[in-house]
């Protein structure tokens, strides 16, 4: 199953303004991690987070991985990463896990069938649109956090104009945060 | 106390695309009043209701407000509308218990004035926009739906970049929405 894991403000955006490679969450944009504080607690948010961790494969834009610098080649556990990119330089060979795949469908494939088991985690904004766009997406897991930025990248931009359906699959309200999951119905 | 109410798709459209006199809620739009459907039951969508409809006093944009037919005069129990609009016409007097109001400021004084001891119900993306922008808005309750619009008016847009930062308040899961109320912190 493919997730779709992002921490959003509630008026929709995942980074704050004026995002940069030295300010990869825009001004402020930090504010949405800070549920994170929670993580290693025994509460909701744990739980999100561990869900997450436990994924067996990653599927991320190019501006993403760039942003959060390649994640040293990690970015959780070792797991296959699967970066969805325009254009593949043949001398930039990305470190650890990672490998450049330029459509959709084949970055899906991949990741599932490099996740065995487990559920594949896709993660930034133009990544979850380009699987959006294809129906790639199994399940949103969207960590609501108690702000508006008023400002930024917007998570969900760029969609056609057509219903995308969905069911509520559970909803957790945790300190400074609501993570609401759902299915995609196809 | 000043609350919006709004229903809203997860990615943040209040009505779909192409919205006009004859298609007030655009195309598909209306998918967003499903949730409406159990408005007389005695689920946590009745109750939600039931609180809007308890407000004593109403404001709205102008285009929220032409595009509802002026509501015929009478949004809910008669209570005194304000309407926020940039121009004010002398020969256009407005029906029933509406009348025009040019400052935000002004139209959170004479509504709250006029609700009493009730709370004031806000509508429509412009208006919200117009008080949140001057800090006028006490509480957000967002009927979250299920679904993904892809395209439409959104509800936070045009803001500032500048935190808003919210409280929970209450979070009701219900058939085929997730009512989120939030305060906003001043």
């Amino acid at each position: 199953m493919i997730v779709l894991y992002m921490s959003m403000s509630l008026d929709g955006f995942v980074v704050g303004p004026d995002d940069s490679f030295d300010e990869p969450m825009g001004r402020g944009g930090f504010r949405l991690f800070n549920w994170l504080d929670d993580r290693n607690g025994d509460g909701p948010s744990a739980q999100v987070y561990a869900e997450g961790q436990a994924t067996g494969a990653l599927i991320a834009g190019r501006r993403t991985y760039e942003h959060a610098r390649r994640w040293q080649g990690d970015h959780h556990d070792g797991v296959p990463m699967f970066i969805l990119t325009r254009h593949v330089d043949p001398d930039d060979v990305p470190p650890g896990t990672a490998q450049y795949v330029t459509d959709p469908a084949e970055a899906a494939a991949l990741a599932k069938a490099a996740a065995g088991d487990r559920n594949v985690m896709v993660h930034g904004a133009g990544a979850a649109q380009a699987l959006l766009r294809e129906g790639l997406i199994d399940e949103l897991e969207l960590s609501v956090v108690n702000v508006l930025l008023g400002r930024g990248r917007r998570l969900f931009d760029n969609l056609p104009a057509e219903y995308i359906e969905l069911e509520q699959v559970r909803q957790l309200p945790a300190r400074d945060v609501t993570h609401l999951r759902y299915k995609v119905v196809k």
